[in-house]
């Protein structure tokens, strides 16, 4: 089979899921995998450097999403603004995957070793983030503690959001947290 | 050798952060570690499951003092003034081991896999966090943001902490981290 398999990818990541889900990460194999998809070995590999990688290939992509996000936000805005335009542009791309969001996280939850590779991930979201607010001009220190909070907004608006089985909506969970964030943060303890 | 070899663990831990240091973590033994501290294997191992726990062994007992502080906390704080006060206890701790504390995040940056064993402390900081908070009444989404924001500027304070070569007092750097938060929330997107 060659390169011009319709939609391999989008297959393979299905067909994983499906398995994970059903029979555990562990003990599913990339043979299993492929016989699903009905798809090569070979093909799987052009796709994915093994397993955990299908889970996991997509944290590339949104975090230059989000990136990309903060960099195109007008002039005008705050650093949590610009922190806050990337989150709505991940909830763009989670609200589209739907069900497959879910699926991945039931996975995720299910296993120490992928749940901390999913704090990796996002702590490098956090990293990138910080370092596009640098390039829009902000200090170090707000760079960081910003990404930091909106990564903070982004875990806790999007595990109740998978708790609620996508309900309701991630745009208006990220929008809730964000306030609680500011109420909470304003009713902090003053600097000496 | 017995129970009573004096400050064994205190010896221990300095022999072993300076080994790391020096020839790097993964080229250490506990052989090696043990023949620094004039102390034998069976010694280590009464206090340390393995090489790797020199590092992480504080990380509970921090742990426990932050929720501590939290549970202490006066009826009329808010949230983040219990949060602010877990900070502050654990900056305690910090200033006073000094130079170790300093020490061992060196060992720590240097090495991808202890970075990652970090993290996964922090996140477990953050649920105590959150636990203690709803234990005081808080409701879960206020905990669980606060804990997380709170986590956020520990981890910010800190890493300036260390850069600085402890200066200013890590106390100083929380109460910045916080005022910087309060006002990056404050300037964020209202919720529509």
């Amino acid at each position: 089979m060659g390169r011009w398999e319709p939609n391999a990818r989008g297959r393979l990541e299905q067909a994983a899921l499906e398995l994970y889900a059903e029979r555990g990460y562990e003990q599913t194999t990339v043979a299993e995998i492929t016989g699903v998809a009905g798809l090569t070995e070979r093909t799987f590999f052009r796709h994915f450097a093994d397993k955990r990688e299908v889970l996991f290939a997509g944290s590339g992509r949104l975090e230059e999403i989000c990136v990309h996000a903060v960099a195109g936000a007008p002039g005008s805005a705050t650093p949590m603004e610009a922190a806050a335009a990337a989150l709505d542009a991940a909830a763009g791309v989670f609200e589209e995957r739907g069900d497959l969001v879910l699926r991945r996280q039931g996975v995720i939850d299910a296993n120490a070793e992928l749940r901390e590779r999913e704090l990796i991930k996002l702590a490098s979201l956090s990293d990138a983030l910080a370092a596009a607010l640098c390039d829009r001009g902000v200090d170090e220190l707000t760079a960081g503690l910003t990404a930091e909070a909106a990564v903070a907004v982004l875990k806790v608006a999007f595990r109740r959001w998978v708790d609620g089985g996508r309900e309701p909506r991630l745009r208006q969970l990220l929008a809730e947290c964000f306030a609680v964030l500011r109420t909470e943060s304003a009713r902090g303890a003053v600097a000496p």
